[in-house]
């Protein structure tokens, strides 16, 4: 049987997931799958029919995740969840999003299928970065999408040096820079005139936000290779900057504070159902099927 | 004769600027004018031999202020004299500026040029921002160069709505939104994709920083309309964002705040020996004369 | 009465228009206005019924042309029948444009809210270039949208030298320069990353195309100067460079050849129905709406 | 013997070549090395003390070609030679370039590293291009910088449809297309806003010219898929387009017309001085360390 074990998971605080995730519960529970409810989904949604347990645990013992929001929900699952292994579909409760593109109303027949084995299995990268203080590791996370240094709310431009594999690449005076992973270039990295990356590239670009030097531009490296950020001092100004993590977790960073970007060990596994397709999502989320059709407003 | 009182303002706290003040000083007051400086610049380099006098008196009292520094300091000296009427000469003691157009080396000569008449005065457009929360005025300010609405440090895109004029513009979802004249066209505004504006254009430009939406493009529109920004209220997150004013003052912003922005009644006036040229500013700020010669590589 | 005589041109080659220009001709003609049919729309359409007459004729006789097409159908009368001041008023037979803003369903109601005299004037800026080769004007033609100099197809980048009021503003070097109106600020030179200009500034933008010196950036002016492109020798390739006007005429260009660009005396004018708002087109056109809710997607 | 048969090549109809490449003959024929001159080089410079050859015999016989001139003359001589596995090394008789990125000064110093075994040979992706009309297979071609599809001169847009593996990708109307490699990233591409491309990276990188949609964005690629580009017929205009391959050859596009763009089976092999460093040239390239000093102009 595929998949017997399957957590569900539902966006933070989202009450009208009450419904949508007894539906599926009851349905998979059916099949024979056993069924485990994430613990603060549970309490959110108050569905307490199923065995209940944290994410940890669910990483450990399942075989599955559902998860049930947006983009970002399936993002959160699936930072804590991938270092276990553990494969996650996302089902999406508004607007279709990148990764979560099942929409609620496909999600029997999608549900069912996956059941079945007629799936597709996609790996995405996910980057590790690390903070380094006077040679300690200060905070160490992982990101799918980004690993972002960004100046803070009320100081001026942060300045940069950048290393790869231990060589220099450049100094950089911007508001921040973006490490994107392909899954991170079509989200943050995008608004910031980044280029699409193609999931099935190793690579990692590097996105200047508001960057002071006109000629700096997004760089695509391998993915195999060890990024080295540090934050300089700039003139006589304390500095005051920030990395995050997806957006979703963050640290504070000191003139001087190195960080250590580079591949994690374990990939993150999504389930799609047969038929995915990058480049649909792409066309779908960007409004190029908006364009004109050949016959308009050429004359 | 020209400029009768003249007051000298230097950086903050750079205490190098001791020598060529006095110089300064020393040059003007032997022409028989009567030299002010300036009282935070005065107990920074040590310089009593002369009348002290603040901002605002300077402001009041002076026919001209001589500010030496960088273009950061002469926006923020001519952000406060601005009102007053009085003009600004910006003499550049690092890399030659925008605003800050005079070498340390050619002060001499510049100023022996502008005393005896020989110079050309700029008018720059100010504009004004007015924070307003439930109808009651929160701060307002000036700037020269832009007034920007910033997500804050941590935070996630901030949505805006905007209307010129009281008709809806657009409502844009980003890390923030520069509202530049065209002084700060070539500031802030030209890290984030924005248009140089020509001086002497009556315009402000509405400069997105990292939107979502990939088609939202900076919108160029008279300086003579009313611009009003709304922070709104995004999904469920606490929203922190700010304002800042040239980014040197700043105010923090909740949701539902407005932002009124317009021309400001009085310029900012600028002395410039004659000569000067703003195109060539530009060319040798953004390297534009490094091009290639006609007959370099290309084959 | 307003208007009382109108002049009906509709798209070049399009059969389908007979039946709607009919339906217009009759219901105008009912009101006991006097309708002349463009010529060679007349024989498009077998429409005979009326008066015939050329673009001239029409420029010197009527009180306002209706045109049946897209904004390219639209612009290009505009083009002949600005210089006689005749106001247009666009009809759209595809997708809603820039400035035919009036679809076939609303035809109906908007011409009779018009010919009531609910309607908004609209002047838009228009320019003029011409071309100089050894000191004599070999062509010159109006622009509503915009003035392109470009490499012909298998050349290579061309290099132009750009003065405002015989004052050098850089040499550039690309695949060719757009100067365009307000008008024209969301069509050509929106694709190649200009800003967008309201229609009521007095400006216009130069927008360089695939620029080598990634510093080149777009840059407004303001209308009322005179703007000089000398198309310059590049090394020792032979030059192969043309210059459109509207990308509806165009002229080729020799090496040393200039073209002087300024507004034009006449104005182009558009009728509007009540209600015209220029940001509402813009966020139709440009997918402004199609931004999501706020509660979406956000986490 | 390191490279015991070594071609000379000259920069096509430069004189001023003579010299430094009767030096270089000389100084290598010396160490023992048999010399052959290119005919072309050899006409042109008139240098007939060695053995001549065409770029043929050149390519099946030689161990090195060391080529004289800019980028363009290094890529065409290398567009040439690398299908016979040819390393070329490159001297520049210009800017430095970024291909050619030994200066003419440094020639001796350099020459003599190499040829006692002091180099490092990068290998660098090519890309091939076949136009496919009625399935027939009409011009082929190679290209180390980039495939471009454009509009000819005086067309409007072109519209094309994009491929990858024979999965549907999109649908662009467009100047132009460039499909680049990692070398031709920092060319024609970079000026059409891509991103820089690492060269280890197997990637190929696709930027849109002027694209109507402005959600369209660079997309790279793994180089290892089969990119398919079609002309589609756009409205009732008769289409004129190109494809140029490195910008040196190319071939009149009809409606209908499939480019098919994959990895070529060899690389392109250039010899650097020991030392050779991507991320320097980029600098130096891209005038990055023009940026200010910390202590400059931040205040």
């Amino acid at each position: 049987m595929n998949f017997p074990i399957i957590a569900l998971i539902g966006r933070y605080q989202d009450a009208r997931l009450d419904e949508p995730l007894r539906a599926i519960a009851e349905m998979l529970s059916k099949t024979g799958r056993k069924i485990i409810i994430e613990s603060a989904t549970a309490s959110n949604t108050n569905i307490y029919d199923y065995a209940i347990a944290n994410i940890d645990t669910i990483g450990k013992t399942a075989s599955l995740a559902i998860v049930t929001g947006g983009d970002g929900t399936v993002l959160g699952a699936a930072r804590y969840l991938s270092p276990y292994g553990l494969p996650i579909l996302g089902i999406n409760h508004g607007r279709l999003g990148f990764i979560a593109d099942i929409s609620i109303d496909e999600t029997y027949n999608a549900l069912i299928n996956v059941m079945d084995g007629f799936y597709t299995l996609e790996e995405r990268l996910v980057i590790e970065g690390s903070i380094c203080r006077d040679n300690k590791k200060m905070y160490s996370d992982f990101a799918l999408n980004d690993i972002v240094i960004h100046r803070a709310g009320i100081g001026g431009m942060i300045e940069v040096k950048v290393d790869l594999n231990d060589i220099f690449m450049y100094t950089i005076r911007s508001d921040g820079l973006i490490v994107a992973t392909p899954t991170g270039s079509t989200a943050y990295a995008l608004a910031s005139n980044g280029p699409i990356i193609h999931p099935k590239l190793n690579a990692i670009v590097l996105v200047p936000i508001a960057p002071q030097t006109l000629s700096n531009r997004p760089i695509v490296v391998p993915s195999c290779g060890s990024l080295t950020m540090t934050l300089l001092t700039v003139g006589r100004k304390e500095i005051e900057a920030n990395v995050h993590f997806d957006m979703q977790t963050w640290s504070e960073l000191q003139p001087g504070d190195r960080i250590n970007i580079q591949k994690a060990r374990h990939v993150a596994k999504f389930i799609h159902p047969n038929g995915y397709n990058f480049f649909s999502t792409l066309r779908r989320k960007l409004n190029w099927n908006v364009m004109p059709k050949s016959s308009d407003n050429i004359e």
